[in-house]
């Protein structure tokens, strides 16, 4: 990465709304926003490898709230934090009493007296995540606007029911990155497709995600799944605004070839009907342990239909110039490695493994440059200093 | 908070005890050692908020170890040690083999080969946890003197069977930050009492921790409980001491109405009967389920027949100028909202809250004076260095 | 410690090949490599002595990868990575997707970003722990060339299912310690007896780390079991050529006694037969639960014949002038205390008590060192520069 290329691009934009907010939605933020949060991502590896140290904090505290399991957001998180000079603290349910009737007001304000920020994961339950979030966001604000809290700390939303913003934006990273920069996502075709795995209940926010941010920049976006696996009509209808405003397009088709043919970008990638997810929650809601075996057949009965939903060669030759970039946020169900029939062809993913793990490896960047611009009133003359300051990361 | 405020508070106070000692119950120290660690905690709190960093360690280890679960202490103690430099290193019984028939004494030395500072929550068993953080401070004692430690680790309790020093501290500055000193406190009236709860087994060590410590400043002392809920005479008899020495007083009473009745301050909360938990105690280490299931049916009933010690907007009315100020280490079992029945109307807690999340936020920095006061040789030059050193905690 | 005798130690010596490596196992190391990272383990602690500051990394991650419990270790790693400015993050397979079929090709890049160091523990399964920590370092590599990894972190091993390379260098420095230096070892005899215990399954790794480890030096190393107890051949071999390398010895015998006599420093231990844990592997391979416990029968049953094998009074008076140093990695089965008949008797285990406390305060050290070694290119000019820097750890 170049410093100065990433800083040029900075000039100009205006991107203060960042400054003391929180980072729960890409469709919350303006254009000139999202790319300040990929421009300062890339300085900060610019600097990072440049072994120069990106330190802004003393001490200080990130907290992750995670309410599922996770590994690579917990690490990428986790390396965010060390990277800006911030020890994380885990807050997972089974460690605290916030299982215990705990109200999210209290928690909020319990974990945060000496917190810079806070990283949320949520996703499990539709209609919860995102609403978990913008809670816990109203009560920092009151808690800071009351004393309780000596700083507002920001929030990231980790992935919510709603939206993924760390992935997508990692995912974004990686497209400008292999297109030689965003001003070439322009009139490309990008295809988030459905895939048959043979588990069930993957979130949604991924494909949600990916409809609502790549939107923003021209590229015309098609989402494609069978018929029953509908995403939210609410992102749905975000994903159409968006291409309407910048100049690209938005289709929903129920063909996987429809979508491949033609495609730069794809990433065929497996979830669970919006419906479904509704269901699953009541269920839960309600204890019902029989009814959530139930579900658990019918979805993967349904899941079973599509089972021609694979990543192939074929499908890929089908792509432009038989190369599109193969993007998955991993892990991949891949067929014949991790499971009989998955949502990719081993040979194709294992052509692209190394370019997936160059995308996933943009996330701890993402993160640390939302949590940077959420942070500092003054990010150009920020990065400026860290660059000229020029204290090693590490001495050798 | 005003620092040079604080700095007078220390000037001539005797509290060299302090040094190199360990944390472990309140009526362990000095009048002056008390009021060195409020002071101090108050000034450490002016530096944060105004920016400086308090970090006296450049690397160094802050060891928690919890044999019960918490949120609040866990998160205060490691936002106490992140914000003097100590990195957290938490030890679970869980996650280790000290589960495995380990003596107290090898896990000390084990886990304290560069740990500076020790937090342990031991409150589950009446009579073990206390003797357990006495015997792991000799033993680290031992262990630096035969040079296997290469410092003495100190000690601090994150509450025991006995005492809740850092619960008490945080509310003593909670009741010294609203009645505009520590001067004010004489002759105002201080209710512990006893309330009704759902749930059983609560620990005796927040009563307790109260009623040792709010003693100790010429206040009005009573303890309130129905029969049977009685708590250590041993610790009764420490309240009553300091009372006299206090020039305040020390009374029990039955009778919820007779301690609300004109208290500047009133702290009602459900705790375990002595005697039940000593019988518990015997029961869990005879490993008698059926006898631990029958304890706690008989206490759950006994609970029931006192659902009448709520505190509700009538007692409160009864208060001085119906305004006492509400205390609750939280979280609280609200009635109408966390349960049916529970330890305080809703209405009279919603009033309080945000009083009650700032007497919260005192923890932290509680933890963070004894550290540094256990630590530091020359704790009023030291502040004055980190005032004038002024460096960023964060910089922006 | 005396820091300018360490620095001595390393003059002349040529230890670059630890630079930029990895630590899995001894007998991968040449004896001027092992030199080193005992006298930088000994320089360290004389920079700590002296409260000079180790920080080589202003920010930076050490990563722990635990398959197995542990407290000790788990310590060290974190103690050794936060003196150096690592910050740790834990990967508890409970916690994360890695159980959930992700490839350990994935799992190396995904939790590496950011990851200056990773240790790993995995000792459970014979043929498996060495090989993953072997494959986990070919895909860092891999990860690091095609520019997913920003930097190659350097991997340790503590503990496989062949060597324990961090306990053994503890236990040589120990040994060291106590001898008045490296070069008094010569001729020495080492027993690594088996010990009755009345739990199974204990790792093999112990005593091939030890025979693996001492025969480099000129020892007269004993190895000591009884029949059905054998250790792996292929680090019986290492073991001898060792001891033809260095001039010393190595023998096998059946007998505990015969292992005693006149024995200089005796580390008495229990394991498990190699062919049983073998057969373990395949039975959890196969899921076989019932095989697995009927092999627990059959493995205690086995280790009850054997109980005769205990470190007593009478076998130690054999020792060279009845005063072997008495070694254990601990925790140790100590008869009449931690359990009815176990490895070693009472007052023996109590005699060296503060010997073996000490004996395990320099695994942060070793680890320490080896994360030294491995990072720096010129570990002597930085070590200098650590002298004369002169920073606080902590200030006072």
């Amino acid at each position: 990465m170049d410093f100065r290329e990433q800083i040029a691009k900075l000039q100009g934009l205006d991107f203060a709304g960042l400054h003391q907010d929180d980072f729960l939605a890409t469709w919350d933020k303006t254009e000139a926003e999202l790319k300040a949060v990929l421009a300062v991502a890339d300085a900060l590896r610019a600097l990072r490898e440049n072994n120069k140290s990106c330190r802004i904090f003393d001490s200080g505290l990130g907290v992750s709230l995670f309410r599922d399991n996770s590994t690579r957001t917990r690490f990428s998180f986790a390396s965010a934090c060390n990277f800006l000079g911030l020890a994380v603290q885990d807050l997972d349910e089974g460690k605290s009493q916030v299982a215990h009737g705990e109200t999210v007001r209290e928690t909020a304000n319990m974990i945060s007296f000496m917190a810079d920020v806070i990283g949320i994961r949520d996703d499990m339950y539709i209609g919860k995540g995102h609403t978990y979030m913008q809670d816990y966001a109203r009560f920092v604000d009151e808690g800071f606007q009351a004393g309780v809290l000596e700083q507002r700390p920001n929030l990231i939303s980790l992935q919510s029911d709603i939206d993924h913003p760390t992935q997508a934006m990692a995912d974004l990273l990686h497209v400008i990155h292999e297109s030689g920069g965003l001003e070439n996502l322009r009139g490309k075709k990008l295809a988030m497709t459905w895939a048959y795995s043979p588990s069930y209940g993957k979130p949604l926010s991924v494909p949600q995600g990916m409809i609502g941010l790549m939107t923003r920049f021209g590229m015309d976006v098609v989402l494609a799944h069978p018929e029953g696996y509908e995403v939210m009509g609410d992102v749905q209808d975000i994903a159409a605004k968006n291409a309407e405003a910048s100049g690209g397009s938005f289709t929903v088709t129920n063909s996987m070839q429809d979508a491949f043919v033609d495609a730069d970008v794809v990433c065929p990638k497996s979830w669970a009907p919006y419906a479904a997810m509704e269901t699953r929650t009541e269920l839960y809601a309600r204890g019902d342990t029989q009814g959530i075996d139930d579900l658990e057949q019918r979805l993967l009965a349904q899941n079973a239909e599509h089972m021609d939903w694979e990543t192939t060669e074929e499908l890929m030759a089908t792509t432009r110039d038989g190369k599109a970039l193969y993007l998955h946020p991993l892990p991949a169900d891949i067929s014949g490695l991790s499971c009989e029939h998955g949502e990719v062809a081993n040979s194709v993913f294992d052509r692209y493994r190394t370019q997936l793990y160059r995308q996933a490896s943009n996330k701890p960047y993402a993160i640390a440059a939302m949590i940077f611009l959420m942070k500092q009133p003054h990010p150009i003359a920020k990065l400026e200093e860290l660059w000229k300051r020029d204290t090693p990361r590490w001495s050798h």
